[in-house]
């Protein structure tokens, strides 16, 4: 099962939907998964379920389907989800701090397990158990626990400076979630904006036409 | 300026990036935006940019670039945001509180104007201003207000629920933060999922294949 590097970022998310579908239908003790199975569970349809696990060297047997966890397994590892990753969240308002409880992140395999603010207040703290680091250690704490994900939640007009400090701090991934988007991060990182009000005007977009 | 019913996300997705894009080169006193200007702060290539102006069209004049106001209006009026959108938040807790105080919805013309709990000792109170009702009040509520919008930020066991409760108060289009993707409504309606976990998942890819 091979993917090609500039696989783009829609493949990805299918990829991720295809999980969930998975793991839902194995719960519900499922063994074998038809693609009109992990299509209905993820709203994709069942041809082009079919297409993608035919392109990922994932055929299925016919009458059967697939193999629900092997296929899983197989996906887990096409999204570099096979192993647990450290997360550093840079910011620690309301928004942050839900997102420390958000449980989506540790089943996924993503954890949060250090916080970096710059005000000085909260820093030297705990919450749920994740230390609180002052903005300037975020190099040293990163190197020494191998954090290369970060989830950036600062005010906007602190967006740059987090975004640069992640990248000082040898941080390859930030997921953003600041308005701030213009921001261009060196080939050998990424950064994807979660944007909400976006969403919104997707959903306004609808109403009005149709 | 004209769009076709049937639009894809991705292209909706960019007249959201293109109207961000617009209203920071009015900020900084453009009055005439290029395609190149425009590309640069969405992150979308000049080529793509004066594709979809053209197939929106709104055609750049040559050596000026576009009227970066009037584009802005423009996009506003395809994307529905050209009026504000009253939007009912179902669910306090956490993210929900968050999502209150997150700036970014009412900028861009959605504005939460009720708040539906099921936990009692919760309902009857105000959070920013903000009324938090009884989830079984929302069909009146919506009604009345001309709520069309909600977010969902309710525990994923409940979600299902939400969702019905939603549309039974005649709500169109719901803001999922849950992970329950599983959800099917009916035509007139369209829930976009916001599924963090799997933008986690996509940086996690990019790290195992570059």
């Amino acid at each position: 099962m091979a993917l090609a590097e500039n696989t783009p970022q829609k493949t990805i998310e299918r990829l991720s939907a295809y999980l969930r579908a998975l793991q839902e239908l194995s719960l519900e003790g499922k063994i074998f998964a038809s693609s009109t199975d992990i299509g209905r569970k993820s709203g994709i349809s069942a041809e082009l379920v079919r297409k993608d696990m035919s392109a990922f060297g994932c055929p299925g047997r016919r009458g059967l389907g697939y193999n629900a966890d092997r296929l899983a397994d197989a996906i887990r590892e096409i999204l570099g989800v096979d192993r647990r990753w450290k997360v550093a969240l840079v910011g620690f308002g309301m928004l942050g701090q839900s997102l420390i409880r958000y449980k989506g992140f540790a089943d996924s395999g993503f954890d949060i397990t250090a916080v970096f603010e710059i005000d000085k207040v909260l820093v030297g703290n705990d919450f749920e158990g994740i230390p609180i680091h002052a903005a300037e250690d975020m190099p040293d704490v990163c190197e020494r626990d191998t954090i290369l994900l970060a989830i950036v939640a600062v005010p906007a007009d602190r967006a740059f400076e987090a975004f640069q400090q992640c990248l000082d701090a040898g941080i390859r991934g930030i997921l953003n979630f600041t308005d701030q988007t213009g921001f261009t991060p060196p080939p050998h990182a990424k950064i994807l904006n979660v944007n909400i009000a976006a969403e919104m005007e997707a959903l306004s977009y609808f109403l009005v036409h149709n």
